[in-house]
């Protein structure tokens, strides 16, 4: 049986990701240092898959650490690839402290790249953003437009990996597959828009403050799409040795306007709806962006949900997750 | 009186650099941790404008030397523009060990923004490279052309410094020039293909071993070119917040082959040439790459040198500078 190691599969996309994995018949072995990520999240797979799935406690931003993490899964058999999803996903975190996307973005791609070329595992899957592109204005994002200007530290740091895994395909990788997607909405939610939301009328039902003047414009894709579309590819013929795909819906997406009065609809409240100033929910959000996905629509993939549908069905995913 | 922090000014570029900012009239700061630079590179300005010159050696991948050495900057007055130019230059060694790109070509970027943050420094010039667009092929490589794969670590970590640059335009900086450019040459020089062949023949004036078959074909500019450059661009109104902007010669540029053979006439030597195989010198290593330099010809700059001229011009400088 092969192995796959799974880098950050304790969070809300690993998790997902791990249900698809477990179908096919090989091992996973999952490292994350659960800083955002949770063992629990394991759960609905370990319950079924017991003995495939394997889990190590490890910060993967260090070299030494990663290298052990390497080892012991290959104490399972032959690792032929790594799914590298491990990442600090608060963006504005990222904007006050550069040092987080440096160390849980970038350097855990250092770390992880090191690891395979020591440990001889020649692919890799990336999951990277839209946020490497900055903003586009109303330019269509397909994947060879530039000049690549990021306006976060969290896009910074997602290309600059995309580079280091692009310079290490040239010296000893055999494949890669860099995933660019936009916001990406489902359960376990560990952060975003519909979850704030969610916290916040929890709170406070009679109000609800919005960052950013609401008509922020933006693609939303439901995570089981997202994970659909990163196996698909995975598992199809490589095109080239490095490709990157963007992943997103196939409509312009909603306002955050229209998901704070969608989330408000649902929890029955009727909170008066405070904006604020700018359409920008913090510095480095980019506004609006329309998401080409003509190249994967040409490898055979689509995605079931649209940005509108992806959202509603988050908000009761979500809602259930913190049992409401 | 403005001061400019020079970080690398010790270096190949940077000290051809301090030649022509000497002549405005400001302070200018050099660090360098003078790994690959030398104080002496510092003489000929220094001789000249002594009081405007200081020098403090410092590591700029650490964040902490980096703060000291802009608060030195700052006793000499308002630090209005930070040129870095700091790097690993040795593109081979970058792909045996990753490490020394990290250190010396991105967490120089890191650890100089943080202290542009802290000590509100709003203007950084950046030396970039063409090796952040990778192997175009025969596509004419323009600033908005991607996607980009770097197929070098020192490619991949010049664009992961881009990156970088690029966010801190979007939260603190108030203008951002990128100066991306081929191969330069010149005096006093540190590394290149003509340092290389000049050495080999000072050793073994027989005999003249190529990386590759010689067929690679690039541009080339001279160093005075480059500077002229930047500081064309530097002293021009922005043209927006963030630029990235080639900077290279008008022609196509030379073969390895035409470079053996000119330096091997230049010295008198009739040696036999060996070449190597294929068509790359190195791992990483762009074999041949098409050039563009309208942008920087739009806004009114136009290199005096051609690839041919520049080598020819180096041949000469690098003989003298090692005193042949």
């Amino acid at each position: 049986m092969k192995v796959s190691v799974v880098a950050g599969g304790a969070g809300f996309i690993g998790s997902n990701l791990l249900r698809f994995l477990s179908k096919e018949n090989r091992h996973l072995v999952i490292l994350d240092d659960l800083c955002r990520g949770r063992e629990e999240y394991l759960n609905p797979v370990r319950n079924v898959y017991s003995e495939n799935i394997h889990f190590m406690k490890i910060d993967l931003s260090d070299s030494i650490q990663t290298l052990k993490g390497f080892e012991f899964a290959q104490t399972f058999g032959d690792v032929d690839e790594v799914w590298h999803l491990a990442a600090n996903s608060d963006i504005p975190a990222g904007i006050l402290d550069s040092k987080i996307d440096l160390r849980d973005t970038f350097m855990t791609t250092f770390s992880l790249l090191e690891a395979m070329r020591k440990r001889k595992v020649g692919t890799m899957h990336f999951a990277s953003s839209s946020a490497i592109y900055g903003d586009m204005g109303n330019t269509p994002i397909h994947e060879a437009i530039g000049p690549l200007f990021p306006i976060s530290n969290y896009g910074a740091m997602k290309l600059a990996s995309e580079a280091l895994i692009s310079a290490a395909a040239e010296s000893f990788l055999d494949r890669a597959n860099i995933f660019r997607f936009p916001n990406v909405v489902g359960s376990p939610a560990t952060h975003g828009v519909i979850l704030d939301f969610i916290n916040k009328l929890i709170c406070t039902p009679d109000r609800l403050v919005v960052l950013g003047d609401g008509t922020q414009k933006k693609s939303y894709l439901h995570v089981s799409d997202l994970v659909d579309a990163m196996i698909f590819v995975s598992r199809s013929p490589p095109k080239q040795k490095i490709d990157a795909i963007n992943v997103g819906p196939s409509d312009a997406g909603v306002s955050v306007r229209w998901i704070a009065e969608t989330v408000a609809k649902r929890f029955g409240t009727n909170p008066k709806i405070h904006y604020g100033i700018g359409n920008k929910g913090w510095v480095g959000d980019v506004p609006r962006f329309e998401y080409s996905i003509e190249k994967i629509s040409a490898y055979g993939w689509a995605p079931k949900y649209s940005s509108e549908s992806a959202i509603k069905i988050a908000i009761d995913e979500i809602a259930k997750q913190l049992g409401r």
